[in-house]
């Protein structure tokens, strides 16, 4: 069997299960006492540290520490083309796609690794505007580039190793209920409106041709929304990397449930609504690459927590019970609470077809 | 100018500065008191944590503990193939390439994150084999796989990026001195060596053959060493896994001195010199993948530790200072102290020529 039969999710469920089958036991990292909190399966691996100060009558002075550990690739013809994304936006989206995992758990970026494969034949310079996009990114969300490694390879990949560090409790996949209510912390589909665009009318110009391509070239992570979560007691989420309706079903099936999403209620930019306004549903639920997060909870909770949010951020779905064997279930009704049988359901990395 | 041009030396000077001077300063993790200690250009990045337990007096009951984090690659036609590297082998080298970096430094290993670049037409078996081997060494060394990435690539590459930890002074490239020995921890040029023998003679059966092959496919990383060798005050080391003359020059560069390397002093096994009675030499100089340790301190010490080391252990050469503008200068001599002109220098990732 090859892996595009069993596809992304029976791969990693294959692996992860082979991992933490044979692991000879949690005797790692003993001698330091760190925790292992987080394992496979979530945005960032998490552990939490030996104390951070303890006062004399051995109580802590400060909050238990979590230390959080991503990584994220990036492959030429794959994830990316250099007609749509040039060389320093590149650069700037092979940290930031890092950066937004650790903003799903609610932590901070910390000390980055990046690792090159790169043909001989790459020009210096180009090398140069890569580096300057991931500076800026470091630059903007305090985090450094420690070290790395540069191979040769036929194909151009970038991956970023990443850490970051959080006080409190990290919001991961697996904690999502029946009756939770489903929100986004902003606007969908405006990094894949933007690739469309710019396959489609690569010379367009205009404030919306502007917002688009700046949608899909320099997305933002949610780093300070993250942080905000963690301290509305918001403990399941995820961010928005392969599309709304994928990642959704990824969070559903990691707690359990299963989900609905009303695509009526899904934050489109007016811009995005105006330039595609028959696709932008479809961008919304399966174009991916947005960054925003998404989370769960209770609906009084959920509610209150995105009426304090920034423009964007919105209620979309609601979870249920799912039945026997068949969680991870995501289905999408229109504005007459008609089901969606079509849609794009987002990014397979192994499939051999688009789902 | 493309980066085969300016050589694997020039693209990682290049980009190091690049980092280091367009950072915006120090201040990431001060929110959470972490402290860089080593910076890009060492076989890890490391840093110090807040205190790990003080007692009333404010002072320290345990001493600093130290995290360390590394990444290394491996791409296919370009590292390894699959006639001379079977997937479970090459699960174990893609870990334990990793675990020599921390070992290095001093460090235990303790987390793991493994990206693979995957063509969809792989097989699951073999994706399966490659994990024993990551799990085996995993299990061996003691450390967790807590995540990872899974991309389609025309070209199989896997990345696994490393945590580890210590306590005490990690040793560093930049620490060596003129007039310090150089010592390594253990034979040179199996690896090498079994590379060789399997590609002129891939049937070849025997005790010898299979030592060789082995040294190939199943390299050691020097944990417990590095951990001795922190323990007797050595402060300056690194891995040898592109070569030792190549290494060493590294080690120098970074240092800011220049050395020498005896080739009869060389450590090279039995079966290596039975085997290979010409090339050993070579091998031992530029075979790469050996994965011991390469350090360097004052003779009297250096000495001491080498007597106390396993068998492979040995003096190898010295440093001396470096002519203006001239560090990371190894000059290679033969048993009648003659300068040897040409051997085998090692890897340039982007040369269009071995060196």
């Amino acid at each position: 069997m090859q892996i595009k039969d069993l596809g992304e999710f029976g791969v990693i469920d294959l692996l992860s299960r082979l991992v933490i089958d044979q692991r000879a036991g949690p005797g790692n990292g003993t001698p330091f006492a760190f925790n292992l909190a987080v394992d496979s399966g979530d945005d960032t691996a998490a552990w939490s540290l030996p104390l951070s100060g303890a006062n004399s009558s051995g109580q802590l002075d400060s909050p238990q520490l979590i230390e959080l550990f991503t990584t994220d690739t990036m492959v030429e013809g794959v994830h990316f083309t250099r007609k749509t994304t040039p060389w320093q936006d590149l650069g700037w989206k092979s940290v930031v796609s890092n950066i937004s995992d650790v903003a799903s758990m609610g932590g901070v970026p910390m000390y980055a690794l990046v690792t090159l494969g790169l043909p001989p034949n790459t020009h210096v310079s180009d090398l140069q505007s890569l580096y300057q996009g991931m500076i800026e990114a470091s630059n903007e969300y305090g985090l450094s580039i420690v070290g790395g490694d540069m191979v040769r390879s036929p194909v151009v990949f970038i991956t970023v190793a990443l850490t970051g560090a959080m006080h409190g409790q990290p919001m991961v996949r697996t904690d999502a209920r029946p009756g939770d209510l489903v929100a986004v912390s902003g606007f969908l589909g405006g990094s894949g409106g933007g690739l469309k665009l710019m396959l489609e009318m690569p010379d367009e110009s205009g404030a919306t041709a502007d917002y688009l391509r700046d949608c899909h070239r320099r997305p933002l992570p949610a780093v300070g929304i993250g942080q905000a979560l963690v301290e509305a007691e918001i403990t399941a989420a995820m961010d928005v990397s392969d599309g709304l309706a994928d990642d959704l079903a990824k969070l559903c099936k990691a707690s359990g449930v299963s989900g609905k999403i009303f695509a009526d209620q899904l934050p489109i930019h007016p811009l995005l609504k105006k330039r595609f306004p028959k696709d932008c549903v479809n961008l919304a639920l399966g174009g991916g690459e947005d960054y925003v997060l998404l989370f769960c909870g209770q609906p009084s909770k959920i509610n209150h927590v995105v009426s304090e949010l920034p423009g964007g951020a919105a209620v979309v779905g609601e979870l249920i019970a799912a039945a026997e064997g068949e969680s991870g279930q995501v289905t999408v009704f229109d504005d007459k609470g008609k089901e969606l049988s079509a849609y794009n359901r987002g990014w397979d990395h192994f499939g051999s077809v688009k789902k």
